[in-house]
């Protein structure tokens, strides 16, 4: 009776697990092994002391709403309406699974680009959807349109994309957006793009969110997270994007899936957002990071894919035989004390190209044990 | 292209906006308008100043899955697995929501009594599902097991109960779950069994929580809410208790629909709960709320239907005409300034049999000030 007899535990408890089990440095799941900023914390602790305890309202408290919609007309341009057009959510994750909810009935086709974030195929499934999975060029990770053009069928519902992108680090293009806009106006598709590493974006490089395109943003869904950006994964705050005529469906989902999101939380962050440069410095301050672990690992005997966004890079291996890359993270897990991803564990079947992931969201000292580790392969 | 065409804005939105709006004493929407303890918010605040700020594991920190585990075993005498069959939510809605997820598809039939909680139905359509609406017996909202028997079909997947009852404040009896035993036997099906008013049950009434049976048990999912017995509905944190064989399939709905739920939150809980006193005081606690608000009632023209449970009171009231509950409850919290949910809201075919009711989660003066004003009438 299960509705996803192929699902086992996740790539990231799995790996996390065995990081811990063999007290690896943990670089797999993506989260920051160093603490998000004192006031946040401070401002979530005033918010509880306040009295601000029960339930928000369904779409989330209107001061967070209104500091998200100034900071989209900041950064991108957009006029949203936080009125109609944001919802508060329990994290990314979540954001994402309730617009395919909101869409996606039995037999309707999502087209997936692969390597995906490993929730994007179960999310379609439990909901009856198809996933359409298209390969990623390597080791580029672009977009062949001509392949997305020839997957296209009466039944294709949604395209979802995801920029900055995990696990590739690669971000999306201006020619890119265009093309998708032709096909979802050809079409009559819908967008889902997951941007939860907005901010983690580098060499100077603008975030290309589909919030900068009023005609593409007509179509689409847009998710972001805040534990992503700020530092707190483990706290699950996210939102959401869409034009009305969307958010009016997706709140129905919602509003019946968890309601609403926790109250003093969301008072925090809309405080913490009152000022700008808690995100304008997040792209200068993973760079750093990812700038220093590039020249840590110089003398190792991986190869880097340049990584554009996301707090992620990866690397490809010497291969010393024919070790799949589920193999070999496993190995170096054990043997070195370094845990990372496999991204063949992103491909529905399994496709390996040689290649993990690291995640370089952790302190200086952290990288710098873990190159010194890798260094002896 | 709506999954849920039906779907307005839910009835505890509508009451609150209202009551906003006409600045009435809000007894519509159940939450409390007193504050959690300043206990537990030190507690969650301890646990961010630690650091406990990153993803927790997928089916919660194992603190507070182990202290639910000694809760269980304590009240109910029931030995349940923290490491298979607990799992953490961002609250009640989302564990009831996600038990559906996991077992129903497309024209799946699942039994709901009615009135019922107003996720259920959709939560069900969402899914594909056919929601088979059973009346509750008026006035005495019993259940009536022929009726049941007789709605039973091949397509029939699973039951859904809940006691404490929302919105009737009325308990299962012992009959009623042998009753229910005999047909999830006969015909194989699964049991969804809404607990969210665990601890408030009155007049040394025992909670019959469906995790007193074991044979029961074995073929059921049952929901719990912090939010609602400890006074802060809106951290919204709850938890879903399985056997493993259900358990491990709710969990590959649960891993890709929001991974995991807020960590310093859960800290905060598995330490507040290490007191049982926290939780044994409840009953006593609410009980004499009730049982103040029926005093202060006494002379007016409601009249109440007994409350067992749940911070819910029904009150029938005096018909001038043939205004319907929808119309008496708009208009006595525009007219008198108190507001309550008209129990037709809980019916699918809006069955109206002229009574409101009142959430009695509120301070002492409150309640004062709201039966003063429903004098009046
Ligand atoms: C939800 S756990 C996975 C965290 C993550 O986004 C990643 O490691 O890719
Ligand atoms: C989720 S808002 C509704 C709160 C509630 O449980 C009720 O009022 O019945």
């Amino acid at each position: 009776m299960s509705k996803l007899p192929k699902v086992g535990t996740t790539i990231f408890s799995v790996m996390s697990a065995l990081a811990a089990q063999h007290k690896a440095i943990n670089l797999s799941q993506g989260f920051p092994d160093f603490d998000c900023d004192e006031l946040l914390k401070r401002l979530v602790n005033d918010a509880m002391e306040e009295g601000h305890n029960q339930y928000a309202p369904m779409p989330g408290i209107m001061p967070l709403r209104e500091v998200i919609a100034q900071k989209i007309e900041s950064l991108y341009g957009q006029q949203v309406n936080p009125d109609t057009e944001i919802t508060i959510t329990p994290g990314g994750t979540y954001a994402i699974f309730t617009a395919i909810a909101t869409c996606i009935g039995p037999g309707d086709e999502v087209i997936i680009f692969e390597p995906a974030y490993d929730s994007y195929i179960p999310n379609v499934l439990v909901n009856g959807g198809v996933p359409v999975l298209i390969p990623l060029s390597f080791p580029d990770y672009s977009i062949d349109w001509n392949l997305v053009r020839s997957k296209i069928t009466p039944r294709t519902k949604m395209i979802m994309i995801n920029t900055p992108h995990n696990p590739t680090a690669s971000i999306i293009s201006r020619e890119d957006l265009e093309e998708l806009q032709k096909i979802v106006t050809a079409h009559n598709l819908l967008v889902l793009s997951d941007e939860v590493y907005e901010h983690l974006i580098y060499d100077g490089q603008e975030h290309l969110s589909i919030l900068r395109y009023s005609e593409l943003l007509r179509n689409s869904f847009v998710t972001f997270s805040f534990g992503k950006v700020f530092h707190n994964t483990g706290w699950k705050m996210g939102y959401c994007i869409a034009p009305a005529h969307l958010m009016s469906e997706y709140r129905k989902v919602h509003q019946y899936l968890c309601f609403s999101v926790n109250t003093p939380m969301q008072y925090g962050l809309s405080r913490y957002l009152q000022t700008p440069e808690h995100y304008l410095s997040l792209p200068g301050f993973y760079q750093q990071k990812r700038d220093y672990f590039l020249e840590l690992m110089k003398d190792t005997r991986f190869t880097p894919l340049y990584s554009k966004g996301s707090y992620f890079q990866l690397m490809r291996y010497d291969r010393i035989s024919d070790e799949g890359d589920k193999d070999f993270a496993t190995r170096i897990t054990k043997e070195l004390g370094v845990a990372s991803i496999p991204v063949s564990a992103f491909y529905e079947n399994g496709k390996d190209d040689h290649v993990v992931r690291f995640c370089f969201a952790k302190k200086k000292e952290t990288l710098e044990q873990a190159a010194e580790r890798l260094r002896k392969i």
